[in-house]
């Protein structure tokens, strides 16, 4: 069990889709569902892999795009591997890398690219991959399914991700078969190397299981979703990955392709989304049986000064309003939290919670003190895990509902 | 003993005026020969109070400027005082706000303003103390003897430092007199108004006794600086701070000051060297007796880079060379750091050095990963409290000249 790969589910909530379980990996366990921070370029901004399983984290999520540009799969081969580079030997999951350089052709996809044509010059995209520039200094690159798969397995994480074409917002149903239709094709050539890649590797070295996700897109249109999912599913893929949910969709669509997709996943794999994590988005897509879900909001926001907590929000006593995510955060930046004694979040277990004022931490943020940035994404990565821990724990008790409604409606 | 100030001299060098000691404060002890890094705004840059007492770090040394200015010392009287505020209950010390504010005064003091006249308006400076103008929103403000040490009170340091003329590189033999006197005469001012506000607080609460060094003047004129120690030391202070060294004079000038003063001072006395500390000046001062010293290189080194070590520079066996401060460095962005495995440091202890390669370093460096400057950060302190052990132990051992000898000359 050790050195491979498989999902057990432990508990499903009674009246949702909700479900416990344990994904094991030959880097240890990971406990479902669960939150997962991404490190970027190989490290969560300003955070060790100590304080990461210390919060409680049992899964790290690096981009397979940003590594292969800098510091290169060589850099990381010489050094022994990502797990060994980062000093991180628990799970570790990567992506494609489809999504960044998607993101350079369709500028849709990122805010840094507003204002650029959304048919730029970076990129080339045939059925063979996609050609793009590199973000650093321009030069030429190729990615493909099959050297996506073989940027992974150079990488060494435990999950990897098919390279799928990842659909943009807003696009005709037309468009989004085209994409879908490529997608399926990719996954297909992705899990021919992936498998041929695994079985080079046990004929040739002692490396562990390595498992690979396939991708489902399909944008909004139900049929075409439905049909992603029937097809991703039938092949022996370890587990499902969501794409297409996160970019340019609001929070109702994302409702209603999870609430297509869902039945129609094989009930024994677990199922990652990718790059969604608002405080309420997390609700919906574990309503939904997701088990994993990736999310840079936590870190991002704590760059910015945002400190989550449940406590910024009271109403009164008879009113009853669905909380949205802004209503779970408080910005510290502003003059009231200058003399502000209590902690970020007065439940929180956190070490920036149990040592340091909201006037200490306004104050560093003011002046720009990088310890600022340690507390706050620290204690933002402690509130999500401690969400999903409370979540795990209401499902297991079937209380997962009440749960929902304790922390999106308020009721004093 | 516990809730009172006193030192303790442990040991004393054969051979030079190096010695060991403990400096006993109400929030704990303090082994001298000691490195003090600097929390300018209160917090060690990118670290932990607890990173820094794993480090063995026992006296933490913060800005009285930047903190009056910036929380303002309302915010931390109403926060319990700047050790509870900072999260450290450790040994404090905190300076008289005068070096920054002649900074602004005195251009050449601050590399920040260059291009400036050195006449500026932001400051008078009168006998009765300096006005100046807040560096954040140019609103007006006065240092004098008297509000510094109420400033410090407040703060509730350990250790606080007398108000002095900080004088300027450069000066005249006159100038350099009639700064000289100035800080006496401020010296004295302090003295009243610090006992003052130890027998109103004794009276009043229980607040632990809080310790005041008087500052020695007197430029780079040998009779100048031997009056001032004498004048100096003939008061009832706790302590020794030596200012004006560190400005523009170079480290000849430095060696020379403390050649003159050295055998002037009480030595039942502990003595500081404000802002002082590159690694072969470490061995001059501690030579001449020094006990304590502050300096922000170490962190500022890391945020741009560089990290100490004793293997950068390799010597052929025959050859005998001084080495300088920057033979300790190297500069992780460089290429050559690419692929390279080992530590910053193969001989250090640090957490850094323990669990990652130079190339991680390297590559977190140069995609500006805020992981980086924390890594590089504990490594340079790690390394110079390692030194100061180091040198704590061939003092105890008669080799205090030898530990200097292998630091500074290569002989392999």
């Amino acid at each position: 069990m050790n050195s491979r790969f498989c999902f057990t589910k432990t508990y499903k909530d009674a009246r949702s889709c909700a479900r416990t379980g344990v994904i094991h990996t030959p880097h240890g366990d990971i406990e479902t569902p669960a939150f997962v921070p991404v490190g970027t370029q190989g490290s969560v901004k300003s955070l060790s892999p100590e304080e990461l399983i210390d919060l409680g984290t049992d899964l790290f999520f690096v981009n397979t795009y940003h590594i292969y540009l800098r510091p290169g799969l060589e850099t990381i081969e010489k050094l022994g591997g990502l797990h060994r580079f980062m000093h991180w030997d628990r799970p570790l999951i990567t992506d494609s890398g489809g999504f960044q350089v998607f993101s350079l052709a369709r500028p849709k996809y990122s805010s840094k690219n507003d204002g650029e044509e959304e048919k730029g010059s970076l990129v080339k995209i045939s059925d063979e991959g996609v050609e793009f520039q590199s973000h650093w200094d321009g030069s030429k690159h190729v990615f493909t399914p099959e050297n996506s798969m073989q940027f992974q397995w150079r990488l060494g994480s435990d999950i990897h991700i098919a390279f799928d074409d990842c659909t943009p917002s807003g696009v005709s149903q037309k468009q989004a078969k085209a994409s879908m239709d490529r997608t399926h094709r990719w996954a297909l050539r992705s899990v021919s190397e992936h498998k041929k890649l695994a079985i080079s590797h046990e004929l040739s070295a002692n490396r562990s299981y390595q498992a690979l996700y396939g991708s489902i897109q399909g944008s909004t249109y139900e049929d075409l979703r439905k049909e992603s999912s029937v097809f991703i599913s039938s092949f022996d893929f370890d587990g499902i990955a969501i794409g297409g949910v996160s970019v340019g969709e609001g929070k109702d669509e994302m409702e209603k392709v999870l609430a297509w997709i869902a039945p129609l996943l094989p009930d024994e794999k677990p199922r990652h989304l990718l790059g969604v994590g608002e405080i309420d988005d997390v609700f919906t897509l574990v309503g939904y049986g997701i088990d994993s879900f990736d999310c840079v909001q936590p870190t991002r926001l704590a760059r910015m000064g945002f400190a989550y907590t449940k406590d910024c929000y009271q109403l009164k006593a008879d009113s009853l309003k669905l909380k949205a995510h802004d209503d779970f955060v408080i910005d510290i930046s502003k003059k009231a939290y200058e003399h502000a004694s209590g902690p970020l979040d007065p439940r929180c277990f956190c070490y920036t919670c149990q040592n340091f004022s909201r006037a200490y931490v306004h104050h560093l943020f003011k002046v720009r003190e990088l310890f600022a940035y340690r507390l706050l994404s620290l204690h933002n990565i402690a509130f999500m895990n401690t969400l999903l821990k409370d979540i795990r724990q209401s499902i297991r008790e079937d209380s997962f509902l009440e749960c929902k409604n304790d922390w999106l409606y308020n009721r004093f």
